[in-house]
This record gives C-alpha cells, sequence and structure tokens, in this order.
C-alpha cells in the first residue's frame, strides 16, 4: 500500500474470473468500511486489443500484456492472479520475490509439486510482510461462513458424515469443443480440479477437519471432442476436427477425515440439469445442516437437542445482520448473488493487508487442497486403493 | 447527455435505495455494453457531512444539500428520485420543467393527484425528448421479466387467477419504533403503498392486464409506538415517548383484472417469519407459474399441455443466457442478487435514453398503481364495499 | 353398540366418499386400540347391482337400497352418511331420531336452513346418548393436529394473518362434462362448499377463531358445459348436448376473526396444475405455520423466539411417535397418505361413542362453517359489500 | 389357490414388517380387482399369547408357533416371511419344498451362500409352477415405478450417474441398545444390509443395470451400547450391562454399473435429522431425475431435450390415474403412504400367482444385491480395494 491509504492492484487475466474479482475490487469499499482503499491500477492479458477493451469495460485505469511487467511495476501493490492453472506457480513466486502480495485463484495449481513450491515462496515472504490467498471464494458466501461458526461453536457435535457434490451439466453434449479446461497441460484436471477442489476446501473449512484418505475412481464419458473454433471461458462453438479429452469429465471418491468423520464426495460435469449444484451435508452427534450453492442465501440446519416434536431442518435465511458479511448489504430477505462471496473474499484480504494478518485460505491451506486432488488421482490410476493423502 | 458519451446523474437521497441505486450506476457500464456511461455526478441530502460521507462511501463526485442545485446544473443528464415519497412530486416536477430525465422511486407519489400532476409534467417533457421512469425495480429481476415473456408469448393461455402477496416481518415487534415509515405524512401509507405497490405493478406487468376493481380491508395492529430517537431506513432504535402509528400494517384485497382474472393481495408487515416475502402466482387455462422473491433465481413453470403423467411444476433456474439479462453476467447456476434488479433497471433507462425510446414503467402506469391503491384505500375506509379503480 | 363390543356401521353412499370411508372403518381397529370394533355391516345405494358390487369390493356384510331401511334396522348402530349434499339433512334427521350414532360427510348440509335443523335435531338426540359429527377429515391430519397444538400451547402468539387456499385444477379444460359437483340442486355451491369449506373448518379449528365477516366475490368462468353420459365422482365423460353450469368455479374472499386476525381465502377448481392444493399459513405475534396438503407428513414452524440469527421455517416431519395419532403407524419417516385422515376420524369418531364424549367437529360446529359459506355467496350476491357472518 | 378363488396366506413374523404386509393383505382385494382374494389365514409367532394377541389385531384368523406348521398345512398358498434375516433361507427353502408360493421380506438372506441356496430352491420349486419374491416394497412406491418407465423409454439417455443415499439417525443416541439390528448373528449387517440393500436394489432396477464393482468403507462409530431390557422392532429401552455392536453403522461405496454408469451409494443410522432419507438421483444423457422417500407422491424429471430457457427440474406428483397403481386409489393430489408401496408389492404377488407369471423383484434378483452387499463388506475389509461383485 502507498501513503495515501490506496491497495493498489494488478490483476493478470480477464476472463470469468477476471470479471467477477473486477466486481469485486470495484464494489468492496463501497459497501465495507476498510482501512485501504483497493484501486484497479493495472490489468494484464496477453492480447493487447482484448485487454485494453477489457480494461475500458472493468474499470482498470491501464493495461498490459506481461504479468512481468506487473510484478515490476511500483506502483502495484497486489497481485491478482486469475489465469488457468498453469500459469499460477511462476506468477505467483515472482510476485512474492517482488514484494507483492498475492491472491491465487483455485486450484493454487495444476500439480503437487508446483504448489509445494508456492507454499515455501508464500512462507519465505511472510517474513517480510509480503500476504498471500488462494481464492476459495465461496468460503465467503454468509451461509457457508456462517455454518462454519455453528460448527465451531459445537452446534452439530461432533461430525460423523461429510457429504458433498458439486455438479454441472455444460459438456454433456458430445460435440462441446475442447476448450482449455479439458485439456490436462492448461487445466491440470478436469471436474476434479475446477469443482472437485471446492468442496474439498469447503468441506474442511466448515468441519476444521482434513481429509486423510481417499478411494476415488475418475470417469472420461466422452474422449473425443471437436477442437474449438475459438474459446472463451467456459463457452466455445466447435470446429470438424477432434482432439482427445485428457481431463475427467467425473470423479468420485469416498474418504476419512481427521476428526473421525467418514465423506463421500462427488465432481461431475455431466450431471444433466444441475448448473452450479454445490451440495454440502453433515451430520454430527448434535446436529445437522445443508447447503446448496443454488440457493445460496439459505442454510438447513437441524437441531437436534430441542423437544423431539418440533425438529426438523430449518431454513435459515442468511440474510439478517448478523449474519457474516450480511450487515454492509442490504436489509433481511434481499439477498446477495454468486459475484459477493468475492466481495467478501476481497473485504477480508484486504483487511489482512491493512492489518499486518495473514489471510485464509493460506497457501498451505490450498496446498492441501491439492494434495487430496492428487491422492485421488492416484487412487484412481491405482485401482480405486485406500490412498493416504 | 453530453457530447462525451456519458449520462450525468444527480441522485437524491442515499439512504436504502440511494445504495441501491449506487451500487447499479457504478455497474451497468460494466456489465452492459450500452451507447452511454453512466457517470455518478452528484448525490444531494439535507445534511451537509452525512451527505458528503455518503458521496465518498458511494462513489459519488460532489454533494449537495439542496436538490434545486442538481435540478438547475448544466453538467447533470439525469435525476435520480430517492426520497421518500411526500417529496418525489415536487422535485420530479422541477426536474423534468429543467429538462432532466427522471428516474423516480416508486411509489410515484403518495396522493393520486400529486401523481396525476407527474404525469402530465411527464406527458409534457416528452415532447422535448425528455424520459420518465418510475422505480419498480421487481420487473427486472430475470425470472419475472421472464414470466412476462412466458405470458405474453401465451404460454399460460388466458390467466384465470393472480394471487400475490408481499410479506414482512420488520415491525412485528411493539416496541420497534415509528420510523417515517410508520408516519402517514411522509410515507403516504404502509404496507399497503411500500411493499403492495409492487405487487400491484408486478402482477399488472406480467399479466397485461390492469386493476379494475377491488374489496378491501387494512388493518393497524399497533396503534401506538416509541418515538425514535434516531431513525435510519429500515432500522432504528425507540425512545420512551410514543406516537401513534398512521399507516396501515397490512393491506388484504380482492380483484378483479381487465382480462378477467380474479385476484388477491395481501400486502403485510406482520408476517412473522417472512423477510421480504414477495410471492406471485398465476393460473391460466394453458398453464400456471409461481415466482418467490426469496428464491429470485428461479421460476416455478407448469405447463398445461404436455403429456399428462409428465406435468408439473419446473423449477427453471432463470440463470442461463437466454434468460433476460443473463447472458452478460455469470455462467448458468451462478446466482443474482437483489440489487441486480436496479443494475437491469438502469440498463434499460440509460439505453432507452441513448435511443430516444420511452422507458417502462412510464408515469402513467406507476399512476395506474396509485390510482389501485387510492381504490384500496377507499374501499377499506368505506366497509370494504367494491370500489372501482 | 350391542353387547359384543361391536360398533355396527351402515354407510350411505360408496362413491368416493364411500370408498374412503370403507378404507377407514376396515382399518380403524387393525391400528388402534379401541373399547370397541367396528363392524361393516350393511352398504346402502339406489342401484341395487352396483351397490351390491361396492359390498363385496368394499368389504360389507350386505348392501341395501333405500337408507331408510338401514335407519330402522336393528343392527345398526351407526349412519354414515357419504351422500351428495342434498340428502344430509333428511337422513341424519331421520338416524338421529331412530337413535343411531350419525357420522355425516362435509358439507353439513345445501343451505343454512338445513343445516340448523340437523343442529337441532342432533342437540335433541345428544339429551339421550346419541352421538354426531361432521366429516371434517382434515383436522385428523397428523400435522393439523400438532399444528392446533402449537397455536393451543401458544406457541405462534396472537394470530395476526391466516391466508388459507384450496385450488384444484380438473375442471379446467372447458369440455369436462356437468357432474352433479356443478348443479347447485345437488351440490349445494361449487369450489366454496365442496373445498372452501374445509379450509374454513380448518383455519377456525387450529387458530381457534371464528370468522364473523367477510367480502367476498365468486366466478364461474366456464357458464356452459356439456352434459354428462355418465357420472361417477370426480370424473366424467361429456357428451354433445350442454348445459349450464349454476354454481361457483371459484370464491375469494377476505374476513375478520373473532380473535383480531385477519384472512384470506381462495378455493378454486381453476388452479392449473394445483392437483389437491390446500395450503395454510398461520402468522402470529410469536411465530408462523405452513400445512401444505400435497406435503401433508410435514409441517412448517417458524418459532420467532429462539437467537435471531437461527430462525427459519423448520419443516417438521410429522413422522413421530410424540405427534397426533402417529405412535399407531409406522417408524419416523415412514408417511401417511389422505386416506389415514379419514381412519384417525374413525378413531375419534369411535372413542367418543364408546366413552360417551361429544365428538368434533360437532353438527354446531358444522353450522358455523354453513353460516360463513353463506356470508360469502351473501357478500358476493351484493357486491362484495362487508357481510356479517 | 383353492378352488373358491382365494389366495390363503400364512405369515411368519408381526412386528413391524408382519403389521405393513398385514395392512397390504387386509387391503389389497378392496382397491384391485384381482383374480384371487387373499386371506389372511395363519400368523405364526414364537410367543404364543403375544402371537395371538397379534392375530386378534391385525385381523388373521388364526396363530400358530411354529411355522413348520404352516409349511406343512393344507389350507397356506403362500408363505409370507416377516423374520429376521437369519431365518429366512431355512423358512423359505421348506416352504418352497411343500410347494407353497414364498414372499420373503429382504434382504434375501444374511449370507451370499444362504441367497445362492434360496435362488436354486426357488428355480426348482419354478418348474411346479411356485412362484417366489423377494420384498423389496420400494420398487412399488408409485413414483420409482414410474421412474422406470421413464428411464425405459428412454427418457434419461444414457445413464451415466447415479447417486443414492438412505439415512436413519435412530442410534445416534449412544445410550440406544444393542437390539437384534445391531447383532451380526441376527442381522447379517448393520446399515448397509438393512437399508443400503435397498438402494441397491432400486438402482438397478430403475437403471435396468447391474452394480459390477466396488470400493467401500463401513464404520461403526458407537462399538458398545446397553443391552435391551426388551426389544421391539426399531425402539427399545437399554439396560446397565453393555455389548459390543457387531454391524456397521455406515456403509459408503463408489461403484460401476453394467451400463457405464458409475456411482456413489451411502447407508447410514447416524445421519441426524434424517428419519427414513432414501434419496435416488439419476443424470442421463437427456435427462435426469431425483426421488426421495420423504416425499414420496413426488418425482422430480429434468428433460433436457425441450427449450434451454425452460428447461428445469419438474416436480410431478406422481398421484395421476396413469401413474403406475394410482387409479385405484383416490383423486389427483390426494397422496399415498408407505404402507402402500406393500399392497402395490401384494397386488402384483397375487397377480403374478393367478396368472402363472413369475413375480418379480425374483429370488435371483435379491441374490444380486446379497452379492454386492459381498462386495462391499469384502472392499471394506480389504482397505477399500475395487472388488468385483
Amino acid at each position: 500500500m502507498d501513503a495515501s491509504g490506496e491497495l493498489r492492484v494488478g490483476m493478470v487475466g480477464y476472463a470469468f474470473m477476471g470479471a467477477a474479482h473486477s466486481q469485486a475490487w470495484r464494489t468492496v469499499n463501497r459497501v465495507f468500511d476498510l482501512p485501504l482503499r483497493a484501486r484497479l491500477t493495472a490489468v494484464c492479458g496477453r492480447d493487447e486489443s482484448n485487454v485494453r477493451a477489457a480494461a475500458s469495460r472493468l474499470g482498470w485505469e491501464r493495461a498490459v500484456t506481461d504479468w512481468r511487467e506487473l510484478v515490476a511495476s511500483d506502483d502495484i501493490d497486489v497481485i491478482d492472479i486469475c489465469t488457468p492453472g498453469d500459469s499460477h506457480c511462476e506468477i505467483a513466486i515472482a510476485a512474492l520475490a517482488a514484494g507483492k502480495h498475492v491472491i491465487c485463484e483455485k486450484p493454487l495449481a495444476n500439480t503437487v509439486e508446483e504448489a509445494r513450491s508456492m507454499v515455501a515462496a508464500a512462507e519465505a515472504a511472510r517474513a517480510g510482510g509480503v500476504r498471500s490467498m488462494c481464492g476459495y471464494n465461496y468460503r465467503r458466501v454468509p451461509a457457508v461462513s456462517y455454518l462454519r461458526q455453528l460448527v465451531a461453536g459445537g452446534r452439530l457435535g461432533t461430525i460423523r458424515h461429510v457429504r458433498a457434490v458439486y455438479l454441472q451439466d455444460w459438456i454433456v453434449d458430445p460435440e462441446f469443443p475442447l476448450v482449455w479446461r479439458l485439456q490436462k497441460d492448461k487445466a491440470g484436471s478436469g471436474a476434479l480440479g475446477d469443482i472437485g477442489a471446492h468442496i474439498v476446501d469447503l468441506t474442511q473449512y466448515v468441519t476444521g477437519q482434513a481429509v486423510t484418505g481417499v478411494s476415488a475412481l475418475t470417469e472420461t464419458f466422452i474422449k473425443e471432442r471437436p477442437l474449438p473454433s475459438a474459446s472463451s471461458g467456459l463457452s466455445a462453438s466447435g470446429g470438424a476436427e477432434t482432439g482427445t479429452v485428457t481431463v475427467d469429465d467425473a470423479a468420485l471418491f469416498i474418504a476419512r477425515l481427521s476428526g473421525g468423520a467418514v465423506a463421500t464426495y462427488e465432481a461431475s460435469r455431466f450431471a444433466t440439469g444441475r448448473k452450479n449444484g454445490l451440495r454440502v451435508e453433515l451430520n454430527g452427534s448434535k446436529g445437522s445442516a445443508v447447503f446448496d450453492l443454488e440457493r445460496l442465501n439459505e442454510l438447513e440446519f437441524y437441531d437436534g437437542t430441542g423437544p423431539g416434536a418440533e425438529q426438523g431442518f430449518t431454513r435459515i435465511l442468511v440474510t439478517e445482520p448478523d449474519h457474516p458479511y450480511v450487515a454492509a448489504w442490504w436489509p433481511p430477505g434481499h439477498g446477495l448473488g454468486y459475484e459477493h462471496s468475492f466481495t467478501h473474499q476481497m473485504r477480508d484480504f484486504v483487511e489482512a493487508v491493512a492489518t499486518g494478518k495473514d489471510p485464509e485460505p493460506s497457501f498451505a491451506d490450498a496446498f492441501q487442497v491439492q494434495r487430496v486432488l492428487d491422492a485421488v488421482e492416484r487412487s484412481s490410476a491405482s485401482g480405486s486403493g485406500w490412498t493416504d493423502v
């Protein structure tokens, strides 16, 4: 941050995630009272005309075509990494070495090795007051944050069961083209790393337990797809030639967690009708809870300690002033949307930087997720045998 | 608009509605491609230090304390009225006379007479290319806009039944103080004008039918309340002295619509557990639909023309690119929130101004709502007798 | 009852209601421990071969063609009236005069006058230990009985709002024929008496308040229909000739209740997609509740007295042993169906007869419902003016 | 069957399952037109006074204390086995050898070996026209039967994903006693065989695919429990001494099915708040469907082939005359309950016997389920390695 109380951001990447982050950076100080004011200083992309257009539309002051330029700039305090996973490691390590705070989209990296080196870089930089964070934004959906509070407060008792799915259906059509998210060299993995990573992080966060071992299978239902004529985020139009899908369409695993819970996990892009179907259920010795991202303003909570005849799942509308993040927004019942999770993420990041604390999830937290994903792939590759994380 | 392609906005009022409008003005050009770019030129409020703070927080370039100054400013193209209803008429008429485009929060005015004079002013200004619009923002929730499309496309057939409630519970506690929304001279009416107005407008909009007559009752359950020590939007803390509640707590009416439908309407601030419970159901000769604001990314649609065994209410997640407004935002299933209805409203307003068209709802549309509210009050005052609008 | 501990039933009518009652009589002693055992002694219908077939199928020992024969039989203790409303009065009064206990399907009668004379007959017979009851079976859905307990126990506080609909769609098709339920001389009224009666009784029962006045409208959307070639309960096939529909298709009214609540009621057979959509919501000063007959094993309860952040509508699965009637059936979560409300009704009737108590709802309770329906018709006929019950 | 057109049933066991079967046998001919009439000839239990009381309450003509007496009786056509799993094999084989038709509760047996010998006995008897069936009653919930029709008709396309849970919570309390269902020698297994068996059968039935391999884990959360002072079905009161729980509390597995689908399965008695939470979701290339036993009159169906903007999960109320089994019951929207699945099962069994066809599920079908359960146990015992069925 400079003396003016600003936190000057340089963002790398401006597609889906870049747009979401931009909306968050633009909004965060308009809604929350914070000690630093975010400034959308520069955005970076490889194509000059495209990145200029993006800067204009999304509200960034200048556009650059080389992320190294951002890392080297004096007027940048934060590097916000919104690129595909294959470039996270190089950018993050360079940025940290340059003394820039880093916020890096999930998954932290495409391989455990990259992730490990990023953790080391973050640890080293931390000594110099440089902050780093991985962008598991769903932690900051108010209902998820509130669920974490309920569990931490003992309201569910000992957690016995975790049941987590993240279901989408955007590639059910065999003619959907081979976009970068279906290529292992760019994306690292398929449904597993893209959306499976979210439910691993989210369940570890809300339970306070780590996945310790898994037994897994992965599947690629459609093995050849048309090459894309042009790719843009999640959608694209296909051409005549085809290529091989090198990532999983779906990943399923059973797991054990460090606190004694057993779990099922499933991530799929072939769940027809499920658009963004992240659903997590916890069953504990005292209570249970269910979160569904398609109804993100709600949390279902079962309190098993009250009078039996009155027990049931309570649909809590997580829009009250005493719910996390909510007081800054609208009156009760006036729901938030997907993008607000990013605004909350930036709120906490800005506050952490300003107050000299380490934001969460740290690179180390994200590395743990990466190790779980790695165990899933190893188990799947070895006939679903039990695999320790 | 000036030659630079900007649409320079002056907003009057900066409380709940002002914050929502600010978020919309800041966001609209970041998400939608529009021929004009909104500029947050000035905000107006009576208390100088408060309005300065609001300008800084909400992102307005300057703060003024007299709305007449905004109306007289050369660098203002649009007056955006976010004050309580008792000042709408005077501000709007002055702004229109000064050639400013006007967007005015609902209800249009506190009385039919005021509303009528505003319509006349809008009609007069229109001849000179000046645009006006009333802020019934819920029309622009994608699910509501889409419902309008379904009805207009004949998918529900002849509408037989309209069933609309808008239920809140923020004054159930008798100790909740006598804020301005509970005072007839400021607010015009209570639940009726504040939230009942929304369901009248919304149902008239989606059905394309006008309410022609009503039979109504209104009720004030708690007739004396503590005077507020300080008031701020929907919440306040009460003091020791009390005053008389001069507005309705709840309004209930049955109605007939111009196309032959019969209807029930209910607006209440005493519906314990309902935070922002706007729910509308339409039953037609071919199909039915249900919208619930607490789940605003969804629309339930019943298609009565398909195979009988497969019929049922379909929960449409209104987050697909071919749903109204949605393509500009996030991928399917990544829901929007309350505030987005305002961004959509500003999108349509900006486009109307830029292309020289009249935005909807017009002041005349809003006047029709006002006349329905007036008929409700007259019916209630005369023992619930049938009252033509 | 005779010395053998049997309660010998003679049932008049064997269509939809007769089948439901038969299932209840057959089952009641198999599930509940009761001091008397119901015996399905005789069933009555006008067509000899049809009534014989019904007796065989439904399990009645003998079939008769004249209800007077049943009333005169020594081996009949109870007359169970399942005919259309136009014959209730004559049969019930004769049966009571003959010292038979009477259970009469709702609505009690087609007119207030008939209902009044039935009440007088019941009062007279009561002196001689003869019991009478009207068949508002939904009171005995466990979730409804439990809701009554919650209200009576003060869990909702003072009831402010009642919101009740009973929506069906079986005559939306204009070609659906003119069955007896669409003829005023047989059915008394249309949606109002058939299903509107249920929500009036149910809401008066659960709130403990009586409807004291209404403002109403009724509508007949389709005024001419094909004459039925043959009629059977709710379904029939139409012929070429047409006749005039003499009952309402829909009835809507607002009301006040004796305890200060205000209410909306709506009954319709034109609510496309709603098959048996009885839905009741109560809002009180301390809590709220919702019951929906299409999900009859559930009750939604909002407890407004707990910690704010945890409040919400709790979906209670009313299948626990400490819920009314449930302990006699299956383990938790193993839901009941529509027919069980009749079994519970017979359980309470048998117990009342055996223990010499008056079962509820009494004819007087049902007469009060009849007076509400009459006020609705009078209000509707007089331009929706307020009409005291 | 004897010449009188009766099918004379002898039932072994009269607890929870016996009560459910009794209700079904009593009701089946009252609702369905069938070529044979079931007669509740005899019930068998070990304790003479208890079985006499049960016969009287449940409506059986005589009570016996040795099942061999039933098997030897000339006036018994069907042996209905409702005992715990450890006695299924012996009774069924003896009954089949005696030429009695057999309906046997699930799971077919406690071990694969027993189940295999039962299949052999059934095959042998079949040559002589003797029928056998296993009681996976949930196949006959109308919504499940209808789901099978949708899948068989190709409405879901190729099934990609199966997601099945059966969740209960009746032993969450560590003080709940060690009833027979928690003892391996009586029950064979815990949640796995009791409720996991249901979801294996149900998903194999509706998909038409067989589970071919699994990777599994099982868990017993509470390893010591009080010995029961007296046991009765699902509930019991505990004493001071304790014993070891020898069955699983929960079983989780991932699986592959013969048609290429991948699946997750979970059965647990520790899912706080879930009373009878059987939930199955199928995702296919053309559509998806969800069934939830706690709302058994509903089926959610997603048709992925229609106009994109109108797609969504349709909540079908499976209460229409053209849904399986429904025409015999009540009008649309008048829902059925848990017990009706047994009545439908008996309907199909009676019809199969009368028409000389083999009812489903056959012992061989149930044996396949048994083999899946066995694979689950073997996988769990061997560190969750992949295990072929």
